[in-house]
């Protein structure tokens, strides 16, 4: 059992995300019970007493694998998403995106959208929180579009002109979006929908020729 | 001055929210403690006494104007958004949506990012909230995005076979994904890269001629 400390940028972990992460019953556990209490009180309201207390065990144990709540939660919503599964590789852009895409299930469900509201408040409030999460949990999931991405373009499915930075996280932004705002839950008819519409033709679009240089950069990209 | 009261499917309310809404010195003032204590607890610790506290006012007032604090809340937030400016017009589709999200502004703010957090709980926690935030927040901007990609269709700006359902709210979503979940604020560079990248290919595109219908439809669209 790997315990899990500080992320930060004066101590690098130990523990890279890279690197699979071994849970034992009893990490696994208390993760569940952090699960549980997120869901109940948010993440404002969570503390380490109350995992604590859910998960029968003593603050000095979750003290010894974690160095404080961001990093808890951070972990608990990684077990919650389980290992990232290999990217789909059918041969097809669009097979592939429906494939990673329509498996996005519980996105609508309420123990979900709580999760999402509880972490979109800590994204606010916890920057040690926000850039964790955005390595832990978001990372991975841009990193499987990346492949899926890439192996379109390998095969001449992608415009050269393409904007993959931009492309690569709009499938699931659009479907978030629609889940979340609209209250439209991501059926796989309705992912199909969304990358007929939108996607592939955009993955497709030449040059769209307005002049207009993409030259924005974003340190904070994790490509 | 009018009183909003409850929106229930069983007794519409007289205020509809189609109707102009009249603000009051008192109504703001409570309306803006509505925003902070919002912003301070969360949807879920927000109370009726801590709104009266915090502006000055008693119970009986709050109640007088609205039946709870779903209807309190999604006021509030209304009221932060400011009446729905009109559609932007310049004859260009790519220029009117330029227009229309590069003063999406705040979305990246913490105080804006700790209002949608508290959102996300609210949809989740209270069916009320959810229905109203929906009619009241999320409506009027559909509603713009929709005056929009008409007369942009009307131009000739828009394939016929465009996703129009699809592609209306697609930029507010990919847009809101980044800001959120990525970490990228929406400055206007963004929001001109993704039109150019996403929405204007897609709006350009004839029918993927994939063979699969688009049938899927969605009795929650507001269309």
């Amino acid at each position: 059992m790997t315990p899990r400390q500080a992320r930060s940028h004066e101590a690098p972990a130990a523990d890279s995300p890279t690197r699979p992460r071994v849970e034992g019953d009893r990490e696994r556990e208390i993760l569940e019970a952090t699960l549980d209490v997120l869901v109940e009180v948010g993440y404002d309201r969570l503390t380490l007493d109350a995992v604590a207390t859910a998960a029968k065990a003593s603050k000095a144990t979750l003290y010894r694998r974690w160095n404080g709540k961001a990093s808890l939660v951070v972990d608990a919503l990684a077990h919650d998403k389980g290992p990232s599964p290999e990217p789909p590789d059918t041969g097809s852009l669009r097979e592939d995106l429906r494939q990673a895409y329509c498996g996005l299930g519980g996105l609508a469900s309420p123990r979900q959208t709580a999760l999402f509201g509880s972490i979109i408040t800590a994204i606010t409030t916890d920057t040690e929180f926000a850039e964790a999460f955005r390595e832990v949990v978001v990372g991975p999931k841009i990193a499987t579009a990346r492949v899926i991405w890439e192996r379109a373009a390998a095969r001449g499915e992608v415009s050269p002109d393409a904007d993959l930075e931009v492309l690569e996280p709009a499938l699931a932004g659009i479907l978030m979006h629609r889940a979340h705002l609209i209250g439209q839950p991501p059926t796989p008819d309705l992912v199909t929908r969304v990358i007929d519409a939108v996607i592939l033709p955009a993955a497709r679009a030449a040059g769209t020729g307005t002049g207009t240089p993409t030259t924005t950069t974003d340190p904070k990209d994790p490509s």
